[in-house]
């Protein structure tokens, strides 16, 4: 059985619902949604709005994704604390890793206090990635059957229909991690962070999503070291394109028995004689 | 006919498809994704991952929503400059404006430069919105009616499968924007941005979206003092409490000729006597 939670963050809202020409008294289930911030040694890094569970997979795997530590043993601390207005998961680097962040922050730091010119912020925006080198090889019936498999799992999904999932799958379809969030993003994140606390290496096997692939989900696997990505929707071009530089293999338009690779179809037993271009 | 555009922004791209338990190469339209800046006075507001159309629109709509500007005559100058990580929108503010901002911005500013403490950067977040107080009614037909004339001018959409799009309809039903963007909260900067530089007032009608509702598209919805926002999927908790404290009417799960009223239903005809609780 997989890892999974985030069950408990739908709610019944009342609603007055239109059907066949008239009004009616009805109630729905909505998913939760908070303001999270994650801070590192007191100053803030993000605030998204998130699905309120498993926020310390999220704030470590955001925490590894953007590169504020290359793992978890440099975090020394993390709090989680509820407060009136949003939840604050504050992480706290050791101070061999802290001294490198402070730098970087100052760095960042243009003459009137937050901003950089527009060009530098989009320079930050487009930085290196890791190439991601492992050799997977993964049956195409394995991942049909690891999305089918993940869809069981989506509770809050299956309630509210409005929380996106992401997993990580092992290279023969066992589902390892299944996490929901309001946000695509988040839910990638937490299954980041999961891998990381357990130990387990996202180089040996797979991500799945429900969602569209936008360049920064591709980015986030790239830092997980993770060599495949299918998602139920369809990519970006600007994603393809990192997928391609960055070595992942991006399968989407996972739908039923079907599915498209988009990049580095080697990683695919039977694909790989077939080529697509970035 | 509504104003329209986006339908450039598709390009094919070669992929590996497995259908009927083999592969086959094929081909598939994707939408375009690059890495948008919006800077103020020469220091980076926001940097978002935008379809690159209607950006004068969207830096203009992201300005007012986000109450960096109060109306377009506060903004001197809006220069579009594309560089080879981006495109970078280049907002200057009147004199009288510019103080307001920098001292805002000052203000944001924690001792070590970009941060402040997780708590403070959730109640900059949590910022109390205007209540939208105008005085719609809208008929459940018109409503039904604008969300299919959507999906008629969804020319990014349809050939991609992976944008979403925003409108704005009048009183009666017709549109007039629609706006695509692979980014939701965007696509709703960019309408926010067209109906200000067109001079109309969006609280004489509504707003048109084809995706979930979390609370940040509430917040620009009662920004811009639209009081009925219609959308295809389902909205969070947070949504549903915001567009009750703000006076906003969300309608929402709209599919076919069904829709739900989660709060204010007084400004829809006919469903004002039945009650939907925040």
């Amino acid at each position: 059985m997989p890892e999974t939670s985030a069950h408990s963050q739908a709610w019944p809202a009342a609603t007055v619902r239109f059907r066949a020409g008239r009004f009616e008294a009805a109630m729905r289930d909505l998913p939760a949604e908070v303001a999270v911030a994650v801070s590192v040694n007191g100053s803030t890094h993000a605030v998204m709005m998130a699905t309120p569970a498993d926020l310390p997979d999220l704030a470590l795997g955001l925490a590894l994704n953007e590169g504020i530590a290359a793992n978890p043993a440099e975090i020394e601390r993390l709090d989680v604390e509820a407060t009136e207005v949003g939840i604050d998961c504050r992480l706290w680097l050791t101070p061999e890793r802290a001294a490198g962040y402070v730098a970087r922050k100052r760095q960042m730091t243009g003459p009137v206090g937050c901003g950089l010119c527009g060009v530098e912020s989009l320079e930050l925006a487009a930085r290196a990635l890791p190439t991601v080198a492992g050799r997977l090889a993964i049956g195409p019936e394995v991942i049909v059957a690891a999305m089918d498999a993940m869809g069981d799992e989506q509770r809050l999904g299956r309630r509210t229909r409005a929380a996106h999932a992401a997993a990580f799958a092992t290279a023969n379809g066992e589902l390892v991690v299944v996490r929901e969030d309001v946000g695509r993003h988040n839910a990638l994140d937490k299954v980041a962070g999961h891998l990381a606390s357990a130990g387990i290496d996202p180089a040996g096997g797979f991500l799945v999503l429900t969602s569209r692939v936008s360049v920064e989900l591709i980015q986030k696997a790239a830092m997980m070291g993770c060599g495949l990505l299918a998602a139920v929707s369809v990519p970006t071009l600007l994603a393809v394109g990192e997928a391609e530089r960055a070595g992942v293999t991006l399968v989407a338009v996972v739908r039923g028995e079907e599915f498209e690779v988009f990049t580095h179809p080697g990683r695919i037993e039977g694909a790989g004689a077939l080529s697509a271009a970035g």
